[in-house]
């Protein structure tokens, strides 16, 4: 089962790399964090921030290109966690049917806010990462 | 017309903002260098020493998508200069068609060296940055 998250905080260090984002579920109190790398953060910051850039960023071409090829992303979705490794899925529709495409978390978070789309974890995920 | 060119030479400055990318025509001695940023640069810089990561980094990810969708990237151009800001397309075959996505000259540039396409330049581009 998948559970809606919401993207807490986002802590940015830069004295060092180990940026760290807090995601917190939407229908309760559960949460789990990972660290991402600095251009991730970056990019999922300034869309938080909902800065504006004249160019299409690297996230903003991701979803230009989606879009070009009659897709519509619809979520994302953190599906597994192995060896201490987030994994996740951006999942997109076409024609009636769902794509799911590999991603590394950090990718999928900063599409999904640039693309103002739900951002899930499986339950398995959440009960791992929070200890819950 | 468009020109095909090859990345000759990645300038990363650790020190400040401010790398460099220097493009060369393939069959030609002109060539026009870009400024980018640090994210594009170590992005581009780490395909071209084939490196490998374990997960799919950003330009990875953007080349499933395409994939995904059915797409396959045929190329990319330097299409335009205007006010000392160069502009590219994604150009991507789908269904016998082409279909071309606007971005930075750098997200095209790391795209092309991640899925080993060629990266085209416009005449006028050539003309303009090179001087020639």
């Amino acid at each position: 089962m998948a559970v809606q998250m919401e993207l807490r905080r986002i802590v940015v260090n830069e004295l060092q790399d180990g940026h760290t984002l807090l995601l917190k579920e939407v229908d309760g109190d559960r949460c789990f964090s990972m660290v991402v790398g600095l251009f991730e953060v970056r990019s999922i910051d300034f869309r938080v921030r909902k800065e504006q850039s004249p160019r299409p960023l690297t996230h903003d071409l991701l979803n230009l290109v989606i879009e070009a090829l009659g897709g519509e992303l619809q979520d994302i979705l953190i599906s597994e966690m192995r060896e201490q490794t987030y994994f996740a899925r951006v999942r997109i529709r076409k024609d009636g049917e769902i794509i799911e495409v590999d991603s590394r978390p950090s990718d999928a978070i900063a599409l999904a806010v640039t693309a103002q789309v739900p951002i899930y974890a499986s339950e398995d995920v959440i009960e791992e990462a929070s200890g819950a």
